[in-house]
C-alpha cells in the first residue's frame, strides 16, 4: 500500500522544537529564520529527511513554510490549508493568511528595523530571494542565507534516501538521450558556448533516460546536473547507480559523468573560462552564491540566465511518448472502471469509508502489475469533504459515504508508460437537482475544453475562461486553474504548460494537460471531473478556407456518472460529445474488462 | 458632409518630395529620417498638417510609417494595407511588411554601423525611442533626434487648425472637473507631490470637461496639460478660448492657467524643486529630452514614470456618462433603423454603390439635427470589398451593391452625450448558406459576450475566446481583437479596457467597449457584428451561494438580419437571447421611428 492514514503530526512536539531553533537563532546572532516546505529540488513532494516544516510546526499540507522570530512564529497557508493549519499546530505558531498577508509586509510589521533573517539558500530559489529582497529594500530588515538551524537542532533526521537509479528505456522515452543531449547542447552552443545549470530533477530524469526513487509519488532521484555546449553532462547526485545504470549513462560517447551531490561545489572552484547559465526560476541560491564567489576571484567565468534547457523539450511529448501515455490510460481506465462497479456495488451497503474507496481503487491499480506508485495521494472526498480541494482522509477525517453524498475521487498511477490523474464525481444513492444541476455545469466546462479547435499561438490562459463560462452563468466558479501540465512518467504536474489565467506559454503539439473544472459549496459537496488531454495538429475541417489549428485528443476513457447529468441543460452537441465519449470509453476499455466490470461499463456508456 | 470620397492621393507626387527630403538629409548629415503616420499628440486621427506620411508618400492608411534612407524608402504598413500600399506609392518607395519585419531589423540590412538616423522627437513617445534603440543597441546605428525634414520642405502646408474649444456641462460629464483634479491631484500628493504631464488630447478634455474640433473625428483640440498636486492644471494649447470657456476653465478656484502650446519650454526651463511624472507610452521623447535639460542644470528638478493619471478614471464612466450612451445609442439606433428601411427599399433597384450607402447613413444621422460628427470613416463595403477589415471606400473602389452581396456596414456617430460605434452585416438579395452558416457563427461569437458574466479581476484578454469559440470549432477565425474601448463624447478608440489577447487590464464597471467578432473570406465577403457594451454590477442570481459578479449591458439596438441566422445552428440560449434583444429593440427604438420605418422595425424584431 503506498497511500497511508495514520495522523502523522501532532501539535505537541511543535513548542520543544521551536525552543530549539529560537535558541540557535541567538545563538548566532538572527532575529529570524525562514522554513520552507520545499527540498534543494524545488519538487512539490520532498523526503522524509527534508519534511523540515512538518517537523517543526507540525503542519503537513503541500505548500506554506514558517518564519520564525524571537516572539513570534507565523506558519503562512493558503486558503487550502485554513482549517487544517488550525488541527495541526500548536498556539505558539500563528497561522498567517498568504498570499493575502505578503512575508515581507508581516516582516516589516514584526521587526525593527536592521532585523536580520537567516534561510538556507539551498531551499530559495534565486527568483525567490530577489523578490523577497527587492520587496524588503529600504526598509532595512536584511536577509542573510545561513547553514540550516533547523537540520542543526533535528536529532533523529533520516538520512537522505540514495535509492536506486534505473533506465527509462528508448522504447518508452522515444528519443535517445544522446540525441537529447546533442539537440539542447547545439542551441547552448549557439547562444555563446554556455553551461546550463538543471536544478529539477525530472528535467535531468527526461534529458538522460533515467527514472529515481528518492521522492514519493515522482520517479525520480535528488540531483543536480550541468549540461555543456559540447553536449557533455556533468551529474550531481548520491543516488545510487548500478552497472547497467553505469553503462547506459557511459554510452560510447561518454557523455555523462557523475559526481556526489556534494561535489558541485568543488565543480565550480575548478571551472575555467566557462559561462554558467542558471534558470532563476529554479536555481538554489546557494548555486548562485558558488558561482559569484568564483567569479569574484576568477573573472574568465560568466554567469548568465535563461531557462532550464530542458523544460519546453519535455513537455512536448514525442510520438512514443504520447503512444505510451494512451496505453497507460487505457490500462489505468480498465481499473477505474473495475473500481466503479466495485463502488457502485459496495456503497449502498452504508459502510463504506473514504479510506476503503483509496485502499480499493490503490488495489484495482496494483492489480495491473505494473503500478510503479500512484502519481499523487488520492482525494476521496465524501458529502462535505469532497468542498475541501486538496482534501487528504485520515483515521481522524475518515467519514462514512452515505446515501445521498457526491463522492469525489481524485487519483493517478505512475506506469513506466505513463502518469495519469483523473477525476470522478460519482453519485451515492439519491442526489437532489441541485446538486445534479451544478455537475451538468462543470460537465458544459469539461466539454468545452475537450472540444476546443485554437490556433497556434494560444496560450492555456486564452482558454481557461471556456471552462468556467457554464458556471460563470450561473454565478458560480471554482479557485483553481483548469488544467496543469503532466509529465511523461514523471511529475503529475508539470510546467510551463496549463490552462489558467498565469499559463502563458503557447500551447504545442504534444504538451499533457489536465482538463479539470469543478465546483464546491463549503460545507455541502464537491464536484471535479477530470481527463487528461493532449495537444495535436487537428483535422482539416471540411469547408473552404479552414486554417491549420490544433486541438486536444482525450486521453482518459472512463465514463462519467450519467445519474449526475441533466440532459435538459445541455447543447445538442453537448449531449452528442458524452455519446461519442461513451461509445469510446465502451470501445476502448470493453476489451480490458470482463465479467460484472463489463456488464457496469455497457450500462455506463449507454447513450443519453 | 462629413466624409469624402475624393483618391485624396496620388503617386506621382512622391518622386520629388522624397528627393528634397534626402537633399535636407545630406544637407544635415543624416543617413536616414523617420516619418511616422503620428503627430505630436499620439492620436489615430491627425490634422491635415500633420499628414506627412501621406504628404511624402502617397499612402493614407490609417497606420505606418516611412523610414527614409539615401538609396531606399521603406514604407512600413501591416497585413490591412498591403494591397493599398502598392496603389498609393510610387516605386521610389519599398512597401515593407510590418511587424513581421521590425525597424530595426531592416535598418541593421540596410545601414552600415555608424549610421545615424534622424527622427523628430515631438512625434516619437518616449517608450517607442526607448524600444527602437535598445533594439539598435550594440549595432553601432544611432538614432538621434532633429528638426523634422518633412516640414522642412513641405511648402504649402497647412497652418495648425486652432479651432474653438467648448464646454461639456457637467450634466453630461456627470462630474465637476474641480473635483475630477482635485482627486487625481491628491493622489499625486500621496506619491510625493508630483507633477503629471498629460500627453493624450482625450484625457485632458476629459480631466477639465472641454472638447475641441481641431482634430477630424475626434472631439479634442491639440493641447498637453501638466495636472500639479496642488489640483492646478497648466494648460499648453493654441485652440480658441472664447470668453465662456475662459470663465468656465478660471472658475472659483482659478485652477487652471493657459498658455500658448509653445510655452510648454519655458515652462520647464522656470520650474524649480519640482517632480514631474511622465507615461512613457504617450509623452514625446522631446518632453523628456526638456525635462533632462532643465535637470541637467538644476538637481532640484525630478523625472518619474508613472501612468498617464486620466486613462482609467477616464475609462470608468460615471452613471451620467452612461446614462448619456444610452440616450445617444437609442437616438442613433433610430437613425440605423430608418438608414436599414431605406437600404431595403432601394438595394433591390441594383444601381446602389457603397458611396450611396455612406451618403445615405450619415444623413440619416444628420437629421437628428444633433450628430456632431461621424466618429470614424464609414466602412461601407459590398460583396468582396467586405473582406478588406479596413475598407474606406473611394470613387476609384466604389463597388454597385449587388444582389447576392453581403453588405458590411461599420459606423458611428460623435453625439455630445455619447459616442457610438456599430457593425451590422445585411443581405443583399439572395445569400447562399455558406455565408449563413459563417454568419450564425459570428452571431453565436457576438451572443457569448453579451451574455458572459465574469469575477472581478478579469481582464478582456480573458474574454477573447468566448467570441472565437464557435468559429474556432468550423477551422475559421478573425485576425482583429473582439472589441476596443470607447470614449464619453471622445475617442471611438479608447484604451486601456479592451476585449482582445492584447488587453491585460481588468474590466471594471462603466468601461465601454465593442463587442464586435467577425469572419472574413478574401475576395468574397465580409462579416463583422458589432454592439457596444458597458461593465456593470450583475444583478443576482436566483440559488444559492452565486458569488458577486459582473457582466455588459448592452447599448446598442438595432435588428440583427434575421435573413442571414440559420436557427438550426443556435441552442436554446441563442436563440432566447436574440428574441430576447429584438423585442426590447422593438420596444426601445419602436417609439422613436414611424411609418415605413415602424413598420420594417417591426417585422424585423419578430421571434426566431
Amino acid at each position: 500500500m503506498f497511500q497511508t492514514f495514520e495522523v502523522t503530526s501532532s501539535p505537541d512536539t511543535g513548542p520543544a522544537r521551536l525552543a530549539a531553533v529560537r535558541a540557535e537563532m541567538s545563538a548566532r546572532k538572527l532575529d529570524g529564520f525562514l522554513v520552507p516546505r520545499a527540498d534543494r529540488f524545488q519538487g512539490e513532494y520532498v523526503a522524509s529527511c527534508d519534511e523540515r516544516l512538518s517537523w517543526l510546526t507540525g503542519f503537513t499540507g503541500s505548500a506554506g513554510f514558517s518564519c520564525v522570530l524571537n516572539d513570534i512564529a507565523g506558519v503562512f497557508i493558503d486558503g487550502r490549508y485554513r482549517v487544517q493549519v488550525r488541527d495541526q499546530v500548536a498556539d505558539v505558531f500563528t497561522p498567517v493568511h498568504w498570499p493575502e498577508v505578503q512575508l515581507a509586509d508581516w516582516l516589516k510589521e514584526q521587526l525593527p528595523e536592521g532585523g536580520v533573517v537567516g534561510f538556507d539558500p539551498w531551499l530559495y530559489s534565486v527568483g525567490q530571494i530577489r523578490d523577497l529582497r527587492g520587496k524588503l529594500d529600504r526598509t532595512g530588515i536584511k536577509l542573510v542565507g545561513h547553514t540550516n538551524l533547523v537540520d542543526a537542532v533535528w536529532e533523529d533526521r533520516p538520512a537522505p534516501p540514495r535509492k536506486p537509479i534505473c533506465i527509462q528505456p528508448d522504447e518508452l522515452a522515444g528519443e535517445r538521450f544522446e540525441d537529447k543531449c546533442s539537440r539542447l547542447g547545439t542551441a547552448l552552443e549557439k547562444d555563446g558556448l554556455r553551461r546550463a545549470f538543471i536544478a529539477l530533477p525530472d528535467s535531468i530524469c527526461w534529458l538522460l533516460n533515467i527514472r529515481g526513487s528518492d521522492i514519493p509519488r515522482n520517479p525520480v532521484m535528488q540531483a543536480y546536473a550541468i549540461l555543456d555546449w559540447t553536449d557533455h553532462v556533468h551529474l550531481f547526485t548520491d543516488a545510487k547507480i548500478d552497472a547497467d545504470v553505469a553503462a547506459h549513462l557511459s554510452d560510447e560517447m561518454d557523455l555523462v559523468t557523475t559526481y556526489p551531490l556534494n561535489d558541485l561545489a568543488g565543480f565550480f572552484a575548478k571551472a575555467e573560462r566557462a559561462t554558467f547559465q542558471i534558470d532563476p526560476a529554479t536555481t538554489p541560491q546557494a548555486v548562485l552564491d558558488l558561482l559569484e564567489a568564483k567569479r569574484a576571484v576568477d573573472q574568465s567565468v560568466q554567469i548568465v540566465e535563461g531557462p532550464d534547457p530542458c523544460i519546453l523539450p519535455k513537455a512536448r511529448k514525442n510520438a512514443v511518448e504520447v503512444g505510451g501515455s494512451r496505453a497507460a490510460h487505457l490500462r489505468d481506465g480498465a481499473a477505474m472502471v473495475r473500481f466503479l462497479t466495485w463502488l457502485d456495488a459496495e456503497a449502498p451497503k452504508g459502510d463504506l469509508t473514504e479510506i476503503d474507496v483509496v485502499t480499493a481503487l490503490e488495489g484495482f491499480r496494483r492489480d495491473t502489475n505494473v503500478l510503479q506508485d500512484i502519481s499523487f495521494e488520492t482525494i476521496s472526498g465524501a458529502g462535505p469533504n469532497g468542498a475541501i480541494v486538496h482534501y487528504r482522509v485520515n483515521e481522524d477525517t475518515n467519514r462514512v459515504v452515505t446515501p445521498g453524498d457526491l463522492l469525489l475521487v481524485d487519483s493517478g498511477g505512475q506506469y513506466l508508460d505513463g502518469t495519469t490523474d483523473i477525476t470522478r464525481t460519482i453519485a451515492i444513492g439519491d442526489i437532489g437537482g441541485d446538486e445534479k444541476t451544478c455537475f451538468t455545469r462543470v460537465l458544459q466546462g469539461m466539454i468545452a475544453i475537450s472540444r476546443v479547435r485554437f490556433p497556434k499561438g494560444v496560450a492555456g490562459s486564452d482558454l481557461d475562461a471556456l471552462a468556467r463560462y457554464p458556471l460563470w452563468l450561473a454565478g458560480q466558479d471554482y479557485d483553481h486553474g483548469t488544467g496543469h501540465g503532466v509529465g511523461s512518467y514523471l511529475s503529475v504536474h508539470e510546467g510551463p504548460q496549463g490552462l489558467s489565467r498565469r499559463a502563458k506559454t503557447p500551447l504545442e503539439v504534444g504538451m499533457i494537460l489536465s482538463n479539470e473544472p469543478g465546483y464546491y459549496r463549503e460545507g455541502d459537496f464537491g464536484i471535479r471531473i477530470e481527463n487528461l488531454i493532449v495537444v495535436r495538429e487537428a483535422d482539416a475541417v471540411t469547408g473552404c478556407d479552414a486554417r491549420a489549428m490544433l486541438d486536444f485528443e482525450t486521453l482518459t476513457y472512463v465514463p462519467l456518472d450519467r445519474r449526475l447529468i441533466d440532459a435538459t441543460l445541455l447543447t445538442r452537441d453537448e449531449q452528442a460529445w458524452i455519446d461519442q465519449y461513451h461509445s469510446d470509453t465502451l470501445q476502448k476499455i470493453g476489451p480490458l474488462v470482463d465479467g460484472s466490470a463489463l456488464a457496469w461499463l455497457q450500462a455506463a456508456c449507454a447513450p443519453l
